[in-house]
Formats: C-alpha cells, sequence, structure tokens
C-alpha cells in the first residue's frame, strides 16, 4: 500500500519569487504524489512563514537555514564564489551527494546551478562532460532534446554519450522500453562540415547499443513533430533550438492576441471559443514546459524556469519523482557501462 | 515617370509545380513591380502553355528552353552533374553572370542552387565563403538572418562577414541607414566554448564599421522578438534555429486546429472570429516567409520556397526587384572593401 518514500533537496530561495512559488508549488506536487518528503534549503523565518499556510507540507518537510541565496542574475563564477558551501542552492545539491536526499530541485540561475552541480556532485565515471536535457512539447506528446546548453563546441564522443543518456532518460521518463533517438543535423547524408555528426551517426550505427533505437538525423523541424523520442545535440545549437523555439511560440501568442483585439466580431467569436483559446494558450505557455534535468552526475538535479509559477514548479517536482522512481540513475550508470564495454571492443578490435 | 527596367532571370522549372506555379508568381509581382521584365528558363512548350492565359507576363518576358531540370531531392553533387551548362537553374544563374540580367529567382532545391550558384558565380572578391540569408517574420517587422546553411563550421572571419553582408541586405532591404546587428549566442558575456563567436565580437566592437550599429550578442528568443535587424550565426546552428521557429509554427497551427474542432462553441466563435484566425494562419504561414539570398557572390540569388505558390513565389521577386533597385550587389562590393581595409589595417598595427 505505501511507496516508498522518496526524498528531495529543494532550493527554496531559487526563482524570481523564491520560497512563495516554490512552497505553494510543493503543496500541488504532494496532492499527486504523496510519497514525496522534501529537504527545504533557505531562510528559516520566510519558509516558515509560508508554510503556516500549508501545514501539508509542513508535515514532510525539514528545514534547513541557509543564509545565503544566489541572484538570478549571478554569473557562474560569482555564484560559485559567493555560495559554495553555505547557500540554499549548493546545500541542496550537497543533500544528494551525501545520500539524504534523492535529487535536488532548483529553480536559479542555469548557469549557477549547473556550475555548483558539476562542482558539488562531479561526473558520473565514463561522462566527460554532463549534458542539459530539455522535455520538449511535440504534437504527439513529448520529446527529451539534448544537450541544452551544458557543455558548448560540437565532440564525436559527448555526442555518442548525450544519445545514452538521453535514451536512459526516455526510459525513466516515458516509460518507452526502446526509445527513437536521433541527430541533429541540416539535412540529409551529404553535409559538410560537422564531421563530428556524422562520426557520432557512424558509432551509434554500428556498436546498437540495446537501450535505444538509432533513428538517423533529423532536422529542426522534426523536433516539434515528434519524429523521435530524443533529439541529440552539442551544447549551442540545441540552446539556440530551444530559445528560438520558445520565441516563437511567445511571437505567435502575441500575433494570436493582436488578431484578436481587432474587431468587435472576432470579440465576440473569442468570447465563445475562449476555453480552446485558453488550451491552446496552455499549450504555448514555455512554463508548463518545465524542468530540464542535468544528466550525467553523480546525483540527479532538476531545474524549474525562474519564473514559473506554483503549477510549473510542481511539475519539476514531479519530474523529479518520476526520474527517482524510475532509478534514472541507476538506468544511466548501466548504459554508460555498456557504452564504455563497447568502447573498449571497438578499441581492441 | 518610367523607372529603369530591372531584369530577372527565372529557374520556371523550381518549385513542385514548375511553370504552373512559377509564371503566375511573376504575373502576381508584375502588378506590384511594373518595371520588371524576365528571361525565363525552362521547356519552351509548358512555358508557352502557361503564358497563354498571362499575356502581360509573356509581354515582357523572353523564353529560353532548356531541356534539363534540376529535381528537388537531387544532392548537389548530382545537380551539379547533371545540369552543368544545361539545365534551367544553371542557364538562369549564367544569365547573371553574363551580365544580361540583375539576378536570379528560383524555387530549385535549395543545395543544388547553392552548389550551382557559387560554381557559376563565385565568390565575391574579398568573401571566403557565401552566406544564405533567410528573412524572419518578428513581433516588429522583420529581421535577416544568416547564415542559415551555406556554410557549415564557425569561424570568426566568416561570422565578421556575415555581419558586413547582413549589414548591407538590411540597408538595401529594409531601408535603414544603420541597421542594429547582433551575434547570436546562448547568454551572456561568460559563455565557454565558443570562442569564434567571442572573437568575432570583439572585432564588430573594435573596428566599429560604419555601415551597421554592432549591438553585442543576442539569444534564439530575440530573434522573433525583432531585437535587432540583422542576426548573425553560422550555417549550423543558423539552420536549425530556422526549421526549429518553421516546425514550431506548425505544431502550434496544429494546435490551433485541434483546439478549435473540439466543441460547437468553440466551432462557433471560430466561425465568427474566422478572419482573426485566418489574419493568424497567414503570419504562421512559412510559405509566406518566402525568399532566401545568397551573399557574397558576383550576383544576387534568391532562393523561393519549393512549395510555395504563386503569391510567395511573387514575394520573392519582389525581393529581387527590392535588391536590384537598391543596389545591394554594390552596397556588399564598398563594405567588404571597406573590411578589407580596415583588416589591412589591423594587421600592419
Amino acid at each position: 500500500m505505501t511507496a516508498k518514500t522518496i526524498r528531495l533537496a529543494i532550493d527554496a530561495m531559487g526563482g524570481d519569487e523564491g520560497p512563495a512559488m516554490v512552497l505553494p508549488g510543493l503543496q500541488v506536487a504532494l496532492v499527486r504524489c504523496p510519497e514525496l518528503t522534501f529537504d527545504l534549503f533557505g531562510d528559516q523565518a520566510e519558509m516558515e512563514r509560508v508554510l503556516a499556510d500549508l501545514p501539508d507540507v509542513a508535515k514532510v518537510s525539514r528545514l534547513f537555514h541557509t543564509s545565503v541565496s544566489i541572484p538570478m542574475d549571478a554569473k557562474p563564477s560569482q555564484a560559485l564564489r559567493m555560495g559554495r558551501r553555505d547557500s540554499s542552492m549548493w546545500r541542496a545539491l550537497d543533500q544528494v551527494r551525501i545520500g539524504e536526499a534523492d535529487a535536488t530541485v532548483s529553480a536559479g540561475n542555469t548557469g549557477a546551478l549547473m556550475a555548483m552541480a558539476k562542482f558539488c556532485l562531479r561526473s558520473m565515471d565514463g561522462v566527460a562532460r554532463p549534458a542539459l536535457a530539455a522535455i520538449w512539447p511535440t504534437i504527439r506528446g513529448e520529446c527529451i532534446v539534448l544537450d541544452v546548453g551544458a557543455s558548448i563546441g560540437v565532440d564525436t564522443d559527448n555526442l555518442v554519450t548525450n544519445a545514452i543518456l538521453g535514451g536512459a532518460m526516455a526510459r525513466a521518463v516515458f516509460g518507452i522500453d526502446n526509445p527513437k533517438v536521433a541527430l541533429l543535423n541540416i539535412g540529409e547524408e551529404e553535409v559538410k562540415g560537422l564531421e563530428e555528426v556524422r562520426e557520432a551517426a557512424q558509432i551509434l550505427r554500428a556498436r546498437n547499443f540495446s537501450s535505444m533505437r538509432y533513428e538517423g538525423f533529423v532536422e529542426g523541424d522534426d523536433i516539434g513533430r515528434g519524429t523521435v523520442d530524443v533529439v541529440v545535440t552539442e551544447g549551442f545549437s540545441g540552446n539556440i533550438a530551444l530559445k528560438t523555439a520558445e520565441g516563437t511560440a511567445r511571437q505567435l501568442a502575441e500575433y494570436l492576441r493582436m488578431s484578436i483585439g481587432r474587431t468587435l466580431r472576432a470579440r465576440l467569436g473569442y468570447l465563445l471559443a475562449k476555453p480552446a483559446f485558453a488550451r491552446l494558450r496552455d499549450k504555448m505557455d514555455p512554463r508548463k514546459i518545465n524542468g530540464a534535468v542535468f544528466l550525467g552526475l553523480n546525483g540527479l538535479v532538476i531545474k524549474s524556469h525562474g519564473g514559473t509559477d506554483a503549477e510549473g514548479f510542481a511539475s519539476a517536482v514531479e519530474l523529479a519523482h518520476d526520474m527517482v522512481r524510475n532509478e534514472l540513475l541507476r538506468r544511466i550508470a548501466a548504459d554508460v557501462a555498456a557504452l564504455k564495454e563497447t568502447h573498449e571492443l571497438a578499441d581492441a578490435g
């Protein structure tokens, strides 16, 4: 009857609104995932004030006072300087390192979180550079895109590792046995340049990893089409793709708003079709596409959008919950070990 | 009273529908730009059949029979093998090379057109690698994004040249004196990797070219926001950004369709708001975002979408018209010469 408790370390000071957004987010998540418990890192008084209205969250939480919060606009180096050891962000990560919590969730700034996570949790054995994976809504559902900005510059081994990491995440999060994985490219075979992408394709095809189905190349417009479950790229183009998609969604929402305001008839029609529009807006809302995941570290770290609301933060928390329950870390370790083995076989052959 | 005649060399066989789409497109463009004349390359009989219904186009056109058409799915190397010298695409380019026409417009396949254009027209003196520039709709109007796939792999000099080319195009096409130019990046200053982008930034800032206003870095979501007039990147990430934006627009149009079909009330509202939706659809339609331009060649080459309709093709033709009238080629040559000069000064200094 009782599922195993999952303990998440929460950076309560992350995000534009801090505890006032984060803690109500936990309340939302707790309703849907009652086996969650929380270790909360942040300003004790501020957390207690918000928790006074959230008795359910208070009941399953341990509070840890921290005196430093990383500003949303701090640069990674600044963040490390000011917040290593005693910031809410660092302490939430460290709780995973020491084995007290199963995963960290923070809505703090991405660069700082990435730098601290690497520093605190270190890369998993066999992973040269950790990756940041985004869950991307598609016409058919969702897919995983990685790397969206953790490591910049294309590198063959890195792309192969990202395919492994993304494949493991797809199995844990989407619950599919044999996820379809593809490399992001700018067309079919005869592409010049970016040798690294073509080399990675050769390796993925040749090694034929049992943890995924390698599907070849996809282009930018295939991501939203849901052609595959995992789209692999390097951090520069991945980040640009992600931001461009968000920008396009915002732009079209703005067009929609402008189109509707123009005539009385359009406004009347809008009133009638309002639920349909609400659904559309919902789908366009980048806060719903919430939760990027750092993969390849000795611990699970989930990044929530800084500008999100309680509902958005809850979805990041639920993502953490799913990844812990489905043993993402163990899966990744096994797949990375298998990758290493085929590397050694290939090197020996 | 009479403006100087502009002569465009048209690849009549390009695009999914060939002359049946291309020639009506010329008719549409001719109404808005009456000083246009055309050299048409394609199957004589087929062109004559379509022109029978388009006397205005027929009156200002010279027909050149070609026996080879480049298939839309031909690879660049195939296209060069089968169509160098005698295909409609090649002949339309060559007409510009020999000085008989002011620009080439083709809806043929991009890779083939790019390969043939480089081969036939050659790079302009001072330009190592030509670029493909797209006109991108923004909330404020339009901006130019380049390179979107002509040359793959990041290179500092290339980025600087692209800034120069894009700046010249913005002045010719948007009619602004001092276009705002930025480099596409994945965040603020402290980015690791992609040294080349940061080096290009230093050069653009230090040289302070009179032909543009260098604005620093922008991210993917700034493109649609219309933050700047010209967004500079290398071909891999640029192509991925462009395709991702197109894919996102298509995805949201699909969501809109799905949202509306769900209830009677929504459908009723939709009927009332139909003109507003039509405007929205129009803005989302990739065919309207038509006309990419090859920059840095000894001649102007405009690529229209292969799947476009007559209206879309007309917009590519009008783009060609504007670029010729506003002497884009002369502007580029002058700016590239100025770039070369500052390079020499910098090297001497």
